[in-house]
């Protein structure tokens, strides 16, 4: 993992091993697995998700939340909830029905190793985990702040945010989007909760709304950045170190940053959108660190 | 519709009308269909939530609620959440790797309609929507109120509910369940979210936990009895009214309440159901009289 960052961070890469293991410990706790004939489905979301993928979610919660005295334990757990969303997103996209993949996070996508109905209850699981996670006392004792909670991350799911994003996406294969329709389509698909997942570590810290303009700010540009980070390792990446298949978006003939604005302008843009994200936490000292060693990790994966 | 109702029960005939109304009126308001690529998702959606189904759960929760005073805008919104879950859960299970069903309230399955791909996410975003309306103020003003029906129905909806009942559905073809089986199966799959339906109302209604042990007895009750109604629709209903296929259990093998206890015995205990429900409402006056004609009404339905 480590050897992801190039700047030799050890900051953030002591907190991306951390929070890796933080939420597997957690997901394994959400999920026992029951005695009797659900045992397989409950096995399937723990195939999913413990064990697998950066937690680049949950440490933006947690790297938020710990800016505002949040208590670590409720960080984690409201990050598990952002991650079971993302979780459920990946199991859902990977069925032969929409993105038909085979591979994900270097082993066989959930369909593939139990079968395609498990794959679509696990995610709609995972779904539901995600709500009762956010619902309970020990995420947040004050029911304001879990109530706030469930609204951003439902918003931020919906049609209106990620499940939107992938249906415009899935219309996109004409390939005749162009930037604004394809940025927007990115703010929807990935933005909506990366956002989420920076607001909700502001919620924990019972940060106002009219607080968090920097932080959304911030999260929107990562988001983009993050987004044109990928479409470059779509072009240029390692699949193994990806641990997917890549080259599809070319094959599929979809509109990309990419292919809109051509590698180098790409590049160029997903960098200034890391400076301009770092800008945005210009009023804060060293506490706002992680999130802008995490800004510049987004950029600079290698998957 | 109220050529259903055997008893002629005015009380009941206007209430489904109604809600039927209110349901399809609520759900329209949630939904506007963008101007965008999106369009066909949440078109999907309406087709889906809208115009379709007895709304027996919206029903459960109006009816609780209205023993407790609460506002009628705040139990059909509330109920409208429990809907959104459920309907979520008909799409899915009419995919092509779960149930393989062609028909739905009498038109063709989403995915018939529409494709596999927009079917799915057109669920989960029915399923986000559940949350986010449930966390709007406008649902219920006190967020404290808001976090305990997003807990109801995030836990009667996921592998300890809803989903891990339908996890062991698709395992029964084996035909190896025994009848105390079978009714955890069912408690689970039908039970779960028309338990939560009333207990949403309580919760709107301000009942403390220690005061819902009755409605949840009588949830309990109706639940099972539903779902022996509907393993009795499923042998001997007519297609036509049912407004989906029928006879898909026997052709399975799959073990049922009826085909482990005959076709009379399975009516006479669905009718004792009946009877117990309703004498656990036997401390409230005319006010749960709805509740009673609802448990009547579903055993005596015809689709």
């Amino acid at each position: 993992m480590t050897d992801d960052l190039s700047s030799g961070d050890a900051l953030l890469s002591d907190a991306l091993a951390r929070i890796q293991r933080e939420v597997d410990a957690a997901m394994a706790g959400f999920l026992p697995v029951p005695d009797d004939a659900r045992a397989p489905l409950v096995e399937a979301m723990r195939y999913a998700a413990i064990g697998g993928g950066k937690r680049v979610r949950p440490l933006l919660t947690v790297a938020t939340a710990s800016m505002y005295a949040v208590s670590r334990d409720a960080a984690v757990r409201t990050g598990c909830a952002v991650e079971a969303i993302h979780v459920y997103s990946l199991v859902h996209d990977d069925l032969p029905c929409m993105d038909d993949d085979e591979t994900r996070h270097g082993k066989p996508t959930l369909h593939k190793a139990y079968d395609e109905a498990t794959a679509v209850l696990a995610g709609d699981s995972l779904h539901a985990l995600a709500f009762e996670i956010l619902s309970m006392p020990e995420t947040a004792g004050d029911p304001f702040v879990r109530a706030e909670l469930t609204a951003a991350l439902a918003a931020a799911s919906g049609w209106n945010g990620m499940a939107g994003g992938q249906m415009m996406d899935m219309a996109a294969s004409a390939g005749d989007y162009d930037l604004p329709t394809i940025t927007r389509l990115q703010q929807l698909k990935t933005g909506a909760l990366l956002g989420a997942a920076v607001e909700m570590g502001a919620i924990l810290g019972r940060v106002p709304e009219e607080g968090r303009g920097h932080l959304r700010a911030y999260a929107r540009d990562i988001g983009l950045a993050f987004q044109i980070a990928d479409d470059l390792l779509d072009i240029e990446g390692d699949e193994q170190a990806a641990g997917k298949a890549l080259r599809k978006d070319e094959s599929a003939g979809k509109a990309t940053f990419v292919s809109l604005m051509g590698v180098e302008a790409a590049r160029m843009q997903a960098r200034a959108l890391v400076d301009q994200a770092v800008g945005h936490l210009a009023a804060h000292g060293d506490e706002a660190d992680l999130l802008r060693s995490l800004a510049r990790f987004i950029v600079e994966r290698d998957r």
